[in-house]
């Protein structure tokens, strides 16, 4: 298949990801895929990502049921970084986070410290059980 | 200075960053920051990363004009990744990639191949002159 030839993976064989929802167009997590993970998510629809410490394929939401439905695949201009358009699923609004929360990235930079500034929407006891 | 030492910094030193569009919430582009280029961002609020190509710091709009004013900066769960707020300079509307476009995520994934969609909005001989 060209098109997956065309992706420029790195030395491990892996290619960044960014999430961004759908509508609100929040950069939701950031995770890898290697060649075998894009293949799927093209072929299914949903993300499924290469985590680096299991080792092994990681199909979004199979604990949590928070999937990720993909709408868009983009690809940048060197080939070696992968933008998803999704959906993210099993609870309104969205949780990607492992934490119960909607976005990964909910530290922001205040006044030189990181200050956690995103509600937890789930607890992940609920989440993972 | 602790809140640079939270940071999960990879075996080489990095950081990978995303930069998102303030307003549009478009994804700009992607690129890594060392411990000094992040040091520098916070210092002067404009993206400074760390060419892994050239090996040096790169002070994003340096060669084109297209600096990168900062407005918030977001670390993820794993305090491994980085997200820039950014309003990007220099040109309207915004050009963050060196082929001329808004945004360096341009090739759609279309029945099997990756396809470019967004217009270049000004001739990179005319950026980098």
């Amino acid at each position: 298949m060209d098109w997956l030839d065309e992706v420029k993976w790195d030395e491990q064989g892996l290619l960044p990801v960014i999430a961004q929802e759908v509508g609100s167009n929040d950069v939701l997590m950031f995770a890898f895929m290697n060649r075998e993970a894009l293949a799927r998510t093209a072929a299914t629809g949903q993300a499924v990502y290469w985590s680096r410490s299991r080792r092994r394929l990681w199909h979004k939401g199979e604990a949590s049921g928070h999937f990720q439905q993909v709408h868009e695949m983009r690809l940048d201009c060197d080939n070696d970084v992968l933008l998803l358009k999704v959906t993210q699923l099993g609870h309104a609004p969205g949780i990607a986070c492992h934490t119960g929360r909607h976005s990964c990235f909910f530290r922001r930079f205040e006044h030189g410290a990181w200050r956690s500034i995103e509600p937890v929407l789930l607890d992940p006891e609920q989440i993972y059980k």
